[in-house]
């Protein structure tokens, strides 16, 4: 027997250490399981014992072991996977599983088991003591490991292995020293909501088949657009794959209400039709412009302000400008949280222009939206209760798991006739039930993920104030590391003053640098030292942020803060490592 | 103490039924075990006892149960929602979660109820004795529970009630009499994929942030190329948001080859284009013309033949048509396996016309692409291999989770030139590693969620193989069926001839109509048998199955087999049950 440690479902034993003569120990314990017929003994010895190379006093802090079902084996091999005697994995295949007639043990077992190997990564994501990255090349990575695929089946063993295998070279987004894209952190909920997602494994194209995900997803888009602040929450939205799926939706939706003819005609029919955004906007605006067949060359860039926000004199100068040359301005994109600066576009004043000049109002808020559920931040988003259309991504500022983009619509129906195609042999119309539910013909889509519950069952979970609080603490975060490196010596700030939203975007500039003159070389060599910074943080796997260049200004660190597992001590990290890694430079 | 039963571990223990003299049942066991500290006594006896209305005499072959963790309690409430001791959930919230200080403990119990809840689920989807679903129309459900979104937190108790209360509800999709749509069943290592990809919270963009899974990406997509039959595999694709999407994907890579500066210039910039697909092809033909400012004028559908296969002359006489009026045939999508009558379009004489006329050819083969598996199947997608783009979806017959569609492109590079933006913030041209991997560019969305996973888990877990023999049991099922009802009173096919996919298009036609002659009349009362026995199945519970009218032909019965879970048995019940349901009407 394994000397005693942390199975599976261990949560502390101080007293069990394995002394055999007392009876309250796990190891005297175990010696009684043993007395079990059908495998039970040895999955409960398993439970308390964790795998042969554990130490012998476990805190019981330790993460759950994925290898615990290995521990009753006495090979050499070391690491030893040999599978338990009970359920051995290596003669069981797939087809031994549910729906297999006898198939329910080892399902239930492989199942427990993977979970297990879950329940580890998650324990191991959120301590500080592991890596975020173990980082390899892509070459490495493919000679490391077999991936390739074949006509033969794998025992369950080898899946397993692969489970273990994926994780550890895995990136730990919900590390909290993992601040590299606007979706980071883990939530528990989240997770358990996605978990059950899959479980039920359908689509939402009807109620027929998603009954509850159907009217979770009205309810959701409901609290959302009244959120926004539409009267009573009226409106239209659909969850979509993506923010950038979201603005096509939008701009695909202005188009129809100003040229329903587009739908039958196409572009040919309509005049040309001219968007416009920010020069900071998300590239998904052009992405969308090329999709639709409007062409980039009629997606208008709006010159911004040193924070990047929208110039409203120079939205309506080409606006004018396009009506002048019998063009037709349809759609102006405002944003509310950059992608790089997190700015918030001035959206009382598009929305005067776009009321002015009859054009469909869209706000960008795929990464702003998360602080209308904030009393002190929303004010950001002033004027986005007089847009026609939002997209939304709680998958970002509010930290829902991947994916979770909502598209929110002022008018109802119009997503319905701009894309329905009254497929009969999905959208019966002699159904016994309220066809108002069956919202699938307003998608682009035919079968649509189930997006919706994760967020569900987290807004039930924390309420809005969860929501707030998570949010204030973040932008508080930024604060912080704003208020420490603005004046700090090696530290240049892209834009002045205080950040907006959690968006802290920054120089670090290495002694060598610092006597330098501002001129060229001084850019030049400036540009190398966030690319080599972030090859090094991935190399030393200790924490990850984001750089680019933007504009005339060279590459610099874009810190951004959603996840709620960062603290002041790791942004006091961050500050410390990009000096341990830049210094000589 | 409960009666003992069948826990969460529980796999048999067929001697410790309760007899508390012998030390080696479960009762003793148990009264040891409450001599450890920290609550794992506790632990360990909910293992060994289920919750207290267990029957005395478990089999072990019992469904885990979700409510273990409530065993102790002895309150009067029947069911009793009182969480055990140690874990009260009650008084914890989300915020006591991880990454809450001393949030390990609560986290691993609290992820362990809940996949508690789902693994009673799973082994109830795949039991005969439960219902497919417990229907109840919108009002009811949006009145038997609250739904509603709130301020306030709720606790981890009310969470796990709602786990439970949104399963009971729903569809059980893997349940071996739902037929209901083209995705149907619940694979155990898929799931186990998809719950490790929700762990894992990742983003498919770059390498960077998804290094595993975008080479797992590049792996699988590769070999499907190699399978439908380019050279090496070569080629380029990418996992889309489900087949309507995909459809798009080709739509305006095929515009895009012809026309470049579409992407800047917009339609108006080229000759009106046209598309050409059977008029049984799927609706995202359509709604991809519409979206891409082609409009769904210039979708021509192709006349079929009595079995649903587009007829190659009629092809030839409307591209020759498009082309006397000036216009520019682009792009035909041939389907291999269509929705309602499962038809594989003649892709030789297709791919010869494209060659003649120089058109894109696309096959969407979101439904008959799992065919390719099989070696007694696959001929009848011959000339797949000739396209230039193949939609494919995993999620239908390959029975992999939703959602898991691919579109595979034979030219290398045509994408990424297509759909690229260079967003510096994210593609970043000075990064450390080789930046092919750098997929996102070539997408449409941003952020794309990770659907390879559970496919590339499945097939290493099934091999090729196992992948045909669920195909190849799947068809023989349809045919099994089709053999049953061609010739049995009361039975219409829709079409002669063998089913080519598993789809089996029928009328049932209940007594009082046999006698009535074949006239108006008649047609008008047979296109109301079908809604009304789906109705009555989905109030029983008992199996799902799809009706549709379809041109001339009124509402009839489109069953399609894609459920590794259905045998000969669910096939005579899904015949007896329609009798029974439509014997009176």
């Amino acid at each position: 027997m394994a000397t005693p440690g942390s199975g599976f479902w261990s949560f502390g034993s101080e007293d069990g250490s394995g002394d055999p003569e007392n009876p309250g120990t796990a190891r005297a314990w175990c010696q009684v399981a043993q007395k079990f017929t059908g495998g039970i003994g040895n999955k409960l010895c398993a439970l308390l014992y964790g795998d042969s190379e554990k130490p012998a006093a476990s805190s019981g802090s330790e993460p759950p072991r994925a290898t615990s079902r290995k521990a009753t084996c006495a090979c050499d091999q070391k690491p030893c996977s040999c599978p338990k005697a009970d359920v051995n994995y290596a003669f069981l295949h797939a087809t031994d599983l549910l729906p297999a007639s006898d198939g329910e043990r080892p399902t239930l077992a492989f199942l427990q088991d993977v979970m297990g190997i879950l329940l580890q990564y998650v324990v191991k994501s959120f301590d500080r003591s592991t890596k975020v990255i173990d980082f390899h090349y892509p070459n490495e990575l493919l000679q490391e490991y077999n991936w390739e695929l074949g006509d033969q089946p794998q025992n369950l063993e080898e899946i397993l292995m692969h489970c273990q295998t994926t994780l550890k070279y895995a990136i730990k987004t919900g590390h909290p020293r993992y601040f590299n894209q606007l979706s980071t952190g883990l939530d528990m909920v989240g997770l358990a909501a996605d978990w059950l997602t899959s479980t039920a494994n359908t689509n939402m194209f009807t109620y027929e088949i998603a009954p509850v995900f159907v009217l979770l997803e009205y309810v959701t888009l409901k609290k959302m657009r009244e959120i926004i602040g539409w009267p009573g929450g009226s409106g239209d939205g659909i969850f979509s794959p993506g923010g950038a799926i979201s603005n096509m939706y939008a701009m695909l939706i202005a188009r129809f209400k100003m040229f329903p003819e587009v739908k039958e005609k196409g572009m040919a029919a309509v005049p040309r039709l001219i968007a416009f955004t920010s020069e900071h906007s998300h590239f998904s605006l052009k992405k969308g412009a090329a999709a639709l067949g409007i062409g980039t060359d009629s997606v208008i860039l709006i010159k911004c302000d040193e924070r990047g926000k929208m110039i409203p004199a120079d939205l309506e100068r080409r606006i004018l400008e396009a009506k002048q040359k019998g063009f037709v301005p349809f759609l102006v994109s405002a944003t509310a949280g950059t992608t790089v600066y997190g700015a918030f576009d001035p959206l009382l004043a598009v929305a005067d222009l776009c009321k002015k000049y009859k054009i469909w109002m869209h706000v960008d808020a795929a990464w702003g939206g998360g602080l209308l559920m904030s009393r002190k931040h929303k004010w950001k988003l002033s004027g986005v209760e007089r847009a026609n259309s939002v997209t939304w991504n709680p998958h970002k500022m509010m930290g829902v798991p991947l994916q979770c983009s909502a598209l929110l619509v002022r008018e109802e129906g119009l997503m319905q006739s701009c894309n329905q195609m009254h497929a009969s042999y999905l959208f019966q119309q002699d159904k016994h039930y309220d066809l108002s539910y069956d919202t699938g013909d307003k998608a682009l889509q035919c079968g649509r993920h189930v997006d919706v519950f994760k967020l569900w069952l987290m807004w039930r979970a924390k309420g809005t104030t969860g929501f707030e609080a998570h949010i204030d603490k973040c932008l508080e975060l930024a604060e912080y590391l704003y208020n420490i490196i603005k004046n700090r010596e090696g530290y240049e700030m892209v834009f002045d003053g205080k950040p907006q939203h959690t968006n802290v975007c920054f120089w670090y500039v290495p002694p060598s640098l610092r006597v330098l003159e501002d001129n060229e070389e001084r850019m030049s060599r400036l540009s190398k030292v966030a690319p080599v910074i972030k090859a090094r943080m991935m190399e030393y796997g200790t924490t990850m942020v984001s750089y680019q260049p933007l504009g005339d200004k060279v590459n610099f660190f874009r810190m951004v803060i959603s996840n709620p597992a960062a603290t002041h001590q790791d942004i006091d990290f961050l500050i410390e490592e990009i000096e341990r890694l830049g210094q000589d430079l």
